[in-house]
């Protein structure tokens, strides 16, 4: 199998549902083996931040540049910052044979839903929304209104998860991980993914 | 997740393979929930065998009137004798929100297909033709023709795979168990599956 093509795994979710503290675990575990894609972006860069690390930093100039010649995979604007992921990275890393990992808000995700249909799309989901709004809440920095608008929103993403491959709940870091590995393991498996291989040794191909 | 109605998984592959072997060491194991689906056959109960445990054992007019009124999810002849899967088991058991496990030959999975295209269907590989005719002569009791036929056969149901959905090697019981395993557990996190009750909690249903 090792003529295999690497798989792009997308995970995503509404706002607050902890899609950072899942990403970070998964990389850490030493038993898979994907590669992260660094995001673009034009915001500032911050104190430790390193370029091609945290971030390849770019001027708005630049970013627009990448767009306007399809180097974007997907992108958004947020308060006069754009972020968004490099395709070339992804595209050497996948015909190497590696995963790639993205880890990006809904929007985003439809955008390389469209680009990469045979990625495999995770969908991170609250236990329940009671959970969600608690874990808003307890950032503490929004007001009642802010909060409103976030569970709206949510609301609003779960509605996505029809869109996407997958449902994994983030009742625990650890579970959400362990599932999200399951997925990746079992995904590896997909006849479409290794038919080519398995020609080869029967001679036809 | 309890409103989830039952997944039907389909073991199949090609003859030689291994698949009654797996089949075992996975309805032993008891992390898993699966019902296996008993068979209905005509052929002559062997000693030690009991009805409704090892198969549902029938006359060949009770198979057949079977047959003619839509009872058998699967069937096929061999050697003058009926062997299937009734379909009121199966239904029954995927109603009650239960896995069904059956493992059967590729004429009879695909049958299955038509009827249930939402079923798992995991077609059990050899990890190379080698290894499948070393398996087979050592069953000792083929001469040649009768190998090169089983060949021929495995070389067309190996090409049978691009009509399942996970392709699983069989490089050892345990190994193949596992995989199934995952497959099964990330299966029950697709997204058609969980829509339903997920559109509850958030009061769309």
């Amino acid at each position: 199998m090792s003529s295999e093509k690497g798989m792009l795994i997308v995970l995503s979710g509404p706002s607050g549902v902890g899609k950072g503290t899942v990403r970070k675990a998964i990389l850490e575990d030493s038993a898979i083996q994907f590669k992260y894609s660094v995001s673009m972006t034009t915001r500032q860069k911050r104190m430790g931040e390193q370029d091609g690390v945290d971030y390849f930093f770019r001027t708005k100039e630049q970013f627009e540049t990448e767009i306007a010649q399809g180097g974007m995979l997907e992108y958004a604007k947020y308060v006069d910052n754009y972020y968004g992921t490099p395709l070339r990275y992804v595209q050497q890393t996948l015909d190497a044979g590696t995963d790639v990992f993205l880890e990006i808000e809904v929007n985003g995700a439809m955008q390389v839903r469209q680009k990469m249909p045979d990625g495999v799309f995770i969908f991170l989901t609250p236990p329940d929304l009671a959970s969600l709004r608690d874990r808003i809440i307890n950032r503490g920095s929004e007001d009642q209104s802010t909060i409103d608008k976030r569970m709206d929103k949510a609301r609003q993403e779960i509605k996505m998860m029809s869109n996407y491959d997958y449902a994994v709940v983030n009742d625990q870091v650890s579970n959400a991980v362990q599932r999200i590995e399951q997925i990746v393991r079992s995904e590896h498996l997909r006849v479409p993914r290794v038919i080519d291989s398995y020609k080869k040794m029967i001679g036809d191909n």
